[in-house]
């Protein structure tokens, strides 16, 4: 495993990531909203744009660049039945036991902690905003995969807002002394976007 | 480890389980009304007695019974005030960023599938009927590990309905045609209790 | 989640992973070998036919179905060059930072508990058997899911037996005493196979 | 829970957690040792220093902190034999089918992605170096939680030297070109802590 030769440059990979979600209708912005009405009674001072930052730093973690490119390749597979049965069946109708689309976004929000994984729970039962247009399916449209994962992104991105109010509390500071670029300080060093 | 001497039969952890929730304050049937509530919608001639099966069924697993000890025992000694510092303080007072506690819960919610996984996310966040009056503590109570193992539980049960609800409609039957003792067939069967 | 009308009887799902299974070349037989392998040494009187039954029990389970047919879906999607870029290329190479096969291998085993999981982290990295022979690729072929799929049916059987053994302990006996058919009761019982 | 007041500051949870493995008798440096062995096959100019880097970035997750204030103290109170009944005999003796052990290690590993869960399952069976040691019991000692985390240290500490040697690989680099300070850049800027 760790010795493995790579083929995809990373760059390609978080390209390839943020187009996928835009070819199905998903903004950074549609996440970070849920993200903020989740956050903002907890936090003075945070703003959408604070949301956006963390957002962008968990779309740029290796795991979740992999969930999401695998879920949507799947949705968009079985939009066009090139899955096989009786496979195409159960992604096609987003059937109430499947468990591997929640599988992949949970191996995502694992990472972010406990929190997460608590927050994740309740945005797939309580789907708002984006989620909730996510999961009303229009004509042919398959979204079982990709439901789950904006609720992994909104709840990582959430948590992340959760541990980084804790670090300003201890500072005496709030999201008002924080100008968006420090939401995540950490995506603007080299080498620490893992 | 698999082949390690046992020194505790399985029957006395057990008693120690269901004695430890009833000193806490916490029957069977608390956690069973969760249950219904969530799945009465879903589930035509369900009943609280099914629900009382599948989460009589859920406290016979091992992992559980292991969390709930753990929990449990964490819990009292942190009322008891014998916890060492820093620890005390962050049991007692049941602090934001702890985690400890959901991934406990979270462990023995796994073995239930995502389902379990998402319904325990939900139930941690919208707490309701004897898991909300937990996290209300009055005097010197602590519940940190309490209310989250009774989350967990209480999913795994309702889980465990929805997967047997499934199996129902393939047979052309509801709850309606199932007696409580038959919500969970297994646990009348000897070795399968695990 | 819950209601959702299913369109695919239990029964179809499970026959095609045995068929996806037969069709990428693994047999019952190869997966039991490793879990016999594993087991022997804790446990008298344990067979090949013991383990066999554990693993048929393992493979029952929906969650370990639905992981299954997704996995080798993508593995054979990659083998013929069907995937999007860049997924087909990290698929195809099995590239050491890509965790989704892992992560899908892993929910399953988290079903079975914690000494589940250590062992399936143990099968992964030490990979015997016909794990070693699938991540052994010859020709075009691509296994990146399955063998870690593989590797996850094990360490649930293996798991399974670790408990029957408890069980079989407390009440004085070994595999010895025990008939095959006997390994997981649970299996010949209407309603017990989620 | 977002918003609850903390009452104890990070740098107090980070003291008592360094002072716990110190008491009980593990450096950094037995860690890295274990991290070392594991990663320098793969990885040109690894020195030891990189890994105590690593391990020390792994040791200021509040998850990780938090995990091992707990499992340590319950080890300490088993072998003051004050945990009730039955707990302290199944703490003490580390029985084989108890798994809290196992999940309070794995919810510290799985904020490292599905590689250090993998890493984290084979120390957990090949405990090589300090965990080995820990695993060896004299007298009166309980290390039942205490091999686990270790071992969860390590797999975390291992992952994010996998992950780096990737983003230094893409940079045309090796551990060669690193200094030790630079393994974990993130730990040096004010706000990346968590």
């Amino acid at each position: 495993m760790d010795g493995a030769k790579f083929q995809v440059h990373s760059d390609v990979v978080t390209k390839a990531t943020h187009e996928a979600l835009k070819r199905r209708g998903v903004t950074n912005e549609d996440i970070a909203k849920i993200v903020f009405d989740m956050q903002i009674s907890f936090n003075k001072g945070l703003t959408i744009e604070h949301c956006m930052e963390s957002v962008e730093s968990v779309l740029r973690k290796r795991e979740m660049q992999h969930a999401l490119l695998v879920g949507i390749e799947l949705d968009e597979l079985a939009e066009q039945g090139k899955l096989s049965k009786p496979l195409q069946e159960i992604v096609g109708s987003d059937e109430g036991l499947f468990g591997v689309d929640e599988m992949i976004g949970l191996g995502a929000v694992l990472t972010y902690g406990s929190i997460a994984v608590t927050t994740f729970g309740h945005l797939d039962k309580n789907k708002t905003g984006i989620i909730h247009e996510l999961d009303t399916k229009y004509g042919g449209q398959v979204h079982t995969f990709l439901d789950d994962l904006v609720a992994s992104i909104a709840a990582c991105a959430s948590a992340r807002i959760a541990h980084r109010t804790r670090d300003l509390e201890e500072q005496g500071k709030t999201f008002e002394d924080l100008s968006p670029r420090d939401t995540t300080p950490e995506i603007h060093i080299s080498g620490t976007d893992t």
